[in-house]
């Protein structure tokens, strides 16, 4: 009889497929029995009326990373990935950003180095902003050949844009190799013409910042995106959809056959345009890009969401300080241009769509395990994770789904000075958090140690089963996975 | 420790959500432990090579019943059974069709005394042909209390068909009560119009029969069916889904926030109209209703089987012989009017999705768990059956996905003299299939015996998580469900 | 020299096609000369700051005629025929109504004798509730052959809807000898369905009107109306189509090559649902099927008229007087069912589509002409009417475009005692109308003595430039019409 | 009695409103009458059994104008008009084409000089590729004064593609006064990515010119330039759609309210990528941007054009020859890339678009003469062009409906050395055309001097009856045009 490290007993287990009630049993970090009444276990969690869920995987969080314009985030890997934990995930999969001139292999080195503190398990996607011949031939292989199988490309900001030539290029280097790149969506001459006429007329307040970034700015690069990468047959993840007409674009694409993937982000659920008219220079808390947008936007993401138009829902963690990063600087009125771009949220994401998407009966639970970490592990390859089934890692959140609380600075654990939720009530709190098997997170306190999460290597894009998809021969490796044998 | 009845030792366990290497536990019919190495077990199922997943669910089945002509079927719910457990199915959902003027709760009676002989367990769906008042305000909801949560209507056939008048007070009542309408859909008067016109020209051959119902009238009866489902805000499932146009009305519908849920048939993924020209009378044998269609209908199917826009791939299995029920008589021409409708399939539906769609890479493994066997229990309410988890049902079929074979006549075990897939090489075959834990069919040999199935009732619709659905308030039971206390 | 009977001198002259200044010569009837500055005229106009245009040609509008109720219309040929002449049309299309049991001939025969006292020249559409052997295959081709090219049909009220199968009879012998088959377009059983609710809950105000025939009803029946004509491949025109949903299906149906034409009426652009819930009586006067809709269908309908959707913007004059015909009895509350459904409008038409259309800027003057005249003779085979050109009959109305009034019941002519436009500020106002180059409206005064409108003989339905249409072989007389030898 | 300079005497006079017998009556170069029997005319010119017309309005030709690589092309306007002139056209609207660092002043003058011995009537499209202060804010608005109020940019070729910054300055300066953009939409990086792609394979006959500029392409930047025109909220027109999907955006913009004009190519109705693939260097004959397409997409237009997506049918009239100018050098095989873009058609465009569209019944008479000269006439502000009506140009086209030739290049008037029209059997030959009542071609001879063409003005794009325009009050003058007083 197996002497189990630990036993999850007695809970309503949650998962992408099925809720039932059950026990859980772990053994070296492994999830090895879904069962009732496991007896034993050297630690006996009781979980009777909680939900146990696989832990979140937030696929979409800038961590101790700097910003376009070169401005460091105020969360590093510990308390980027504490700050995580507290919200109910169990790894993460931060951005390592290349640097025009930066070799990949230096922007790895670098981020290995930062990560040596994380909590959570991680693995990264690469933002590429120099596609050189070297890059995309010897350095973007070796790093897919490392389990590092997305890469992320812009389409505005000026130090970052590679335009549609060096899309192409990139797009048909993750192509070659089965990774999958994503792109942040927004056509910058567009913005660049609206930032400069609303220089020429003095406008410069923070909620000026959503109209100097027009939903045509969004839905022209994601719909231009799309066809770059169907000129190469290569899989696309649009991140951070924010738009009506972006989704809207997305769903007709993926029905057409095209390779796409798309997450929304909770912040486009929760928070409006209205939120950058606050009095004062609050509104620069909330400068996002893409920006926020309005109630009617809002209302077509919820639907898009319901209706499975977006893999994932992701935080956009950009975390800079309303008092040091130019939101705010000392007191002094601050013109938009020259606000950092980003927001707090990790911790947010997942009570937030649990208290308004489950609760509130907007998707079922089941939608919420799949869009909060099931299909993040599909779409990006973490093949042990993400899921309740034996061998998988116990990456497993164990939640309350009936506390009610309202969210405050108080209670996060970055290193923000505000957070963009504060006052929001929400319903169902994330109380024990697991990382292969070990307690992080546990009613409220913090019980990792600094750096015990590792480094975990990423599989292709999964490009089985889209339309127009078809095997070329029986293969059962090819169409089971290697688990078959 | 747990002494188990069975364990099913070392498969590739694969659910709608996962596929993983396991062993699975089973205790008085449930399955109790899905783990690593589960020692012992009363008896213990060498599943090395194999993939164990949760036994199909045939939704779409005529057992037992008499065609709107009158015919009744060769198969009974001994012979049904046996051959739908020979195809991997552990459960099926066949009709118990009202005769007009016959109560909803004679026709119960009738088709539990049927139903007695069936090795696989089994609920109905009720097909009103009558619903007065009577049927509508006192034996449908007596029906549905009693766990039968599905009716079927028809807007074809004079025999069947109530109108839409009739069908607006059938959803009106389904609605009340939970229960969802499905629909065959086809207009009725069209289909008069094209036999009377080919009959004027005497164009009476198989071939006739799918020209005498056209696209359009199923395009047109899909799109009415769901506008009436919409003025009563009733949850709809329209059968056998077999145009690109009614396809991507669903398709249209559901993302515009309608409850509405769809089918096709493995017939209409397999064989099309040219099988009707078949020589002599041996297209008879493909008559069906709607009819086969053309390539492009079948490759727009398949489209939509992966995209989602389809719930379900059932058989609408329908027994009528060469032989003997008008489709080949005594070696006489027959005119395709009087051609009994249908073809059998139950024994085909899942090893042809299986060989087209996972082993040629249309669909995934998932996605053939789902099609074949979860979608199913969620849409009608089985909330014991169609997932591996802890408490549900060991209902479990065990497949070797290597096995290649030839369809022939010989090897079927329902109580017909052709089979439409008849030379069709395919992939895959379920070497065992358990209901509630025990074994029926294993190696090609029935192990069941007569009767051994049971009724389920079965839970209203699920219609959490539907576009525009907003719980009212928060309640733990109505949003978890009632696994979570 | 020619001599002419009148000519219009110096005004701005607009057709479907330009707008130029420039004089009209008239002779016996007909157009015979535009050109700059002619001379004589045995009766010389000035219209000089006017706007000459051809005369609207009213092709929706119920004349003499019983209500599907039993009700006679308010005016006759001389009152309707009068007061569209005051309205700016020069001929109209009224419907000639069938009973069930009366045949074709003398349906024709007793609207003849009704049209005699026409001031305007006529034509008929021929309403069919009763599709027997003899209508189908004998009356209606003899009524083709007197040149009443146009049927109509109905989709709803018991006494005069056919069925889908009366339908594709009626659509099969129209497209045998070109003729256009007309539909009113609402589910009848959805909306008994909805009086039978109503009733019960004893909601019979005239508001509940609108409830009882809900948008559903108009949009599945038009979609089902085209799926029958694609069916039979005949021609159709979808009339007063008063929702959104219904003209983007229209919209959709023509692009993808269906024969297909439509109109909206000019009550649903100049009113909405909210006129049904004035106080009292008063929203009785508002009764109409079917019925006034939303801000929103008004909206999306003036985009459809100004995008092309509608071949016309027709009136349907149907005029049930408030005080007598069960709009409001004595004095007594009527319920909604028992109320007349129809509105006066037919002087209203065109004076509303100017001042909301042309004045405001939402169509311009070409479409103008277009929509309320030109096309409605090309789509019903008006060979000589609605066009200023050499041979064309003088249907010719003169426009002041500034007079700005305030329309009231005393500036009516028709025999009604209300008018829904009443209070409405129009800009424009038809000052003089011609028919057939007599003049029979001049500033506010009746010109014309009654009877000397004429009927005319209509041409079939063309179908030429549709997609999908392509010429059998090279016939000028085809491709070019009977003008060209 | 007035004395007509010329009188066409009994021809079927075709406009875009409709067909009629009549005479026209023209004095001093204007139409003056049309009209029944006009005696008399120093000309008097007899068009029994032909069809009368407005001239063509050719809007889209190269004329003496520099290739994007700087070769001449090999019509000046004299061989250029004298060519379209033969092909029914009264005026055409070349390009005057900016070289960059050139004043827009400077283009003109040099347009100027180098039209002077045009036999048409003439205007000029400005080409924009050097779009800086001085340009925008000075030389535009100077030459759109002159009544030069179309600006055309490109999307591609590195010497003239303006980026989206660019194309947003020019739009907003055309918004600001009115005038329309032109856009050359093809993306640029794509065309690139591919020419880099098949020149490392070493493809390079002419057949891969297509592939190197593929549909993609093309669909991308038609989304881009309207999505950068909605920004500014600025009128558009797409030249030379080439593919199904330009087309369909093209549609659905214009109904969605965008204020958009697009045009396709009768090169595109008539020849295929297929002619690409011709033996030895004579699919070089058929190199175009964007390319020839497939037989797919030439249906698809076809049926856009029957639809109304298209203002007009242009000729893209680009006449570089096959011995000289790097389609065939002395015999040696060249390589696409080096192959001049562009084929001669302004010859054949109305004979093709007549034979194949009025002839084979896609289109109706009065679509063609909307296609080819009165819709051009709207869009681009020519009003005095394109309709006939008291006051206009006389600039006519009298056809023979019913000739029916082959072909060739023996009949061309232009200083090419091939035709891609060759051998093709055409019915329809324009037999006299006029340009301000001279008779300029007459019977297959010229009868224009060089020269006697003139520079027309134009007036500001027609904006009126877009959806979600309102005129802001009422001005008859607005409202109605200058006609009106």
């Amino acid at each position: 009889m197996m002497n189990f490290d630990t036993v999850i007993h007695s809970g309503t287990i949650a998962t992408a497929d099925w809720v039932c009630k059950g026990d859980i049993g772990i053994k070296d970090g492994k999830i090895v029995a879904i069962s009732e009444n496991i007896p034993g276990g050297e630690r006996r969690i009781d979980a009777g009326g909680r939900l146990v869920m696989p832990g979140g995987i937030e696929a979409h969080a800038h961590i101790a990373q700097e910003s376009s314009s070169g401005v460091m985030g105020a969360d590093d890997y510990l308390s980027g990935s504490v700050s995580a934990a507290f919200g109910g995930n169990s790894s993460f999969i931060p951005f390592a950003a290349q640097h025009r001139g930066q070799s990949v292999d230096d922007v790895i080195a670098t981020y290995d180095a930062r990560a040596a503190r994380s909590v959570l398990d991680y693995s990264y996607h690469l933002i590429i902003s120099d596609p050189n011949e070297a890059v995309l031939h010897d350095q973007l292989p070796r790093a897919f050949g490392r389990g590092i199988t997305s890469f992320k490309v812009f389409m505005t900001y000026d130090m970052m844009n590679l335009g549609d030539g060096g899309m192409l290029d990139i797009l048909s280097v993750a192509r070659a190799h089965g990774a999958i790149t994503m792109v942040h969506a927004e056509n910058n001459d567009m913005v660049k013409w609206m930032n400069r006429r609303l220089a020429e007329k003095g406008l410069t307040a923070p909620k000026y910042h959503a109209i100097s970034r027009p939903e045509l700015a969004e839905e022209e690069a994601i719909n231009r995106a799309i066809q770059l990468a169907k000129l190469v047959d290569a899989p696309l993840f649009i991140v951070h959809v924010s738009t009506a007409g972006g989704a809207e674009i997305v769903r007709r694409e993926k029905f057409n056959g095209t390779k796409l993937f798309a997450e929304t982000c909770a912040s486009y659920l929760a928070l409006t345009r209205a939120d950058l008219d606050r009095p004062g220079m609050e509104g620069a808390k909330y400068i996002c890009s893409p920006p926020l947008r309005d109630a009617a936007a809002q209302a077509a993401l919820w639907h898009h969401v319901q209706m499975g138009t977006f893999e994932s829902v992701s935080s956009d963690h950009a975390p800079y300080r309303y008092d040091e990063t130019g939101k705010f600087l000392n007191g002094t009125e601050v013109a938009y241009p020259k606000i950092a771009n980003g927001m707090p949220g990790i911790a947010a994401r997942l009570p937030y769509l649990f208290s308004e998407g489950v609760v509130k009966g907007r998707i079922t639970l089941e939608q919420f395990v799949a869009l909060g970490s099931t299909n993040a592990a599909k779409t990006f390859g973490c093949a042990s994770k993400g899921r309740i089934a034996p061998g998988m890692d116990a990456d497993i959140a164990i939640w309350n789904p009936e506390v009610r609380r309202s969210v405050t600075l108080a209670q996060q654990h970055d290193n923000m000075d505000y957070t963009p939720y504060e006052g929001m009530e929400l319903t169902g709190v994330p109380e024990i958090v697991m990382t292969r098997g070990a307690v992080i997170v546990e009613n409220g306190e913090l019980k990792a140690r600094e750096g015990q999460g590792r480094f975990f290597a990423r599989q292709p894009a999964d490009l089985r089963a889209r339309p127009g998809f078809t095997a070329p021969e029986f293969d059962p490796a090819q169409n089971f996975g290697a688990v078959l044998r």
